[in-house]
């Protein structure tokens, strides 16, 4: 193990599973903490603000705080504006991708907007997706912030964000621009906030599809916990393999 | 051109072009009619009873009865009658289809339904397409009433059921069995309520795509009408020609 200076952290499945306390979570960021190392939280999740996040964390007994908190809605929004900050966008989401928009000072349209970004929505409906799809074949960009196909829930696996990604992509026939892990936008745009250089930042995670491809698309070490989604068996069909794996977060020595 | 015993014909491009009339389209069923030929309206929409489609092209001087109108919902719901007339049914759909599964006495069930049917709702919403994906997920036989990605609106291309078919396929990586147009089960549906041999009745339609490949999928002879979408231009990127292609309806002859 190497000594790394800036951490990039998945959170379900790294830090908590579900509404289920992950035990080692907390010490692990207690002593980035202590070290003063830099971190950052990475989520997919694009429903909820950094405050929202946090809250749910320090539930988990996890000291984060609101600023170590990256979502692909902040991701999303901070890439638009470094493109244009001027953009009158069109979105499908929920409070998290609204503030993230809002705090850039962007404008808002329909099917005339410059971009459509699609997040996850529990109150989509049929107009919100035709308004995207006029938009985008009006020649508007068409962002995703995320790929998740499915989630977890307690009545069992319901449509994520992917899914209804890919009903615009199927109507429309234009492929999006995709932010969320395993995509390198939100691991670029994490680095830029986090300050620190890519060859000494690790992506630390449980999903190897989503946050081990992410680090590795981003050209990051990674570290694979064992707490979530892929298990030891599932990990020895892959080709690549991580830069690291420990069976639970209390197993890693930061040196 | 030989003499059909019996003809299916599209709606939308054949007999009338969205809220627009086409001349010819009432002479070619007033001379079925008086020739005594049987002919069934084949359409892939699945939002409107006969009753209603009947409406519509009598509106268009069209003289239609709900019996000559055959839906995708009046498909699925024999479909799935032959197959199973006690299936317990999730349905995501519209008039049309509630209507059609009703009339075939079927029970109707969420999660743990036996059946999810997937047409076009205009009040379609993120729980009906959670419900369909769990059910599925719990083993439910996936159907659509239609695969048609878009669809003409005058604000432009909206989303068309085979997109939210598209979202919960790729949610659940289960394929659906997709009733509609190109597909073959709305046509051999068709002929079982027309009642005529398969070599003895034609297909017509405006659309190579869906009209014209349906036909030649089911085996019967087809004709091409360009009032719609087809072009002559068009046509000549196909391999399989339709049987026959006529510039409007009125240049057919009954024989």
């Amino acid at each position: 193990m190497r000594k790394y200076n800036g951490y990039l952290i998945d959170l379900d499945g790294t830090m908590y599973r579900g509404s289920e306390k992950i035990e080692e979570a907390g010490n692990f960021i207690r002593e980035l903490n202590r070290l003063d190392i830099p971190f950052l939280f990475v989520t997919n999740n694009s429903t909820r603000t950094p405050e929202q996040v946090a809250d749910k964390l320090q539930s988990f007994d996890i000291p984060a705080q609101p600023e170590h908190v990256f979502t692909s809605s902040l991701a999303t929004a901070n890439y638009i504006y470094e493109k244009n900050n001027d953009a009158r966008i069109f979105y499908i989401g929920e409070e998290g991708l609204q503030v993230a928009l809002d705090e850039k000072g962007f404008q808002f349209a329909k099917e005339d907007a410059d971009i459509v970004v699609v997040g996850l929505d529990s109150d989509v409906n049929y107009e919100k997706l035709a308004t995207a799809c006029i938009a985008i074949r009006n020649g508007a960009e068409f962002l995703s912030t995320n790929g998740d196909l499915a989630i977890p829930t307690e009545r069992g696996l319901v449509p994520g964000n992917g899914a209804f990604t890919q009903l615009i992509q199927f109507s429309t026939r234009v492929k999006p621009t995709i932010i969320g892990k395993p995509e390198t936008i939100i691991m670029d745009q994490a680095l830029k906030v986090l300050g620190t250089k890519r060859e000494e930042t690790i992506m630390v995670g449980d999903n190897y599809e989503t946050d081990i491809l992410a680090g590795m698309n981003a050209g990051l070490d990674t570290l694979l916990v064992h707490t979530g989604v892929t298990t030891k068996e599932m990990l020895e069909d892959y080709k690549n393999q991580p830069t690291y794996t420990v069976n639970t977060l209390a197993e890693w020595r930061f040196k």
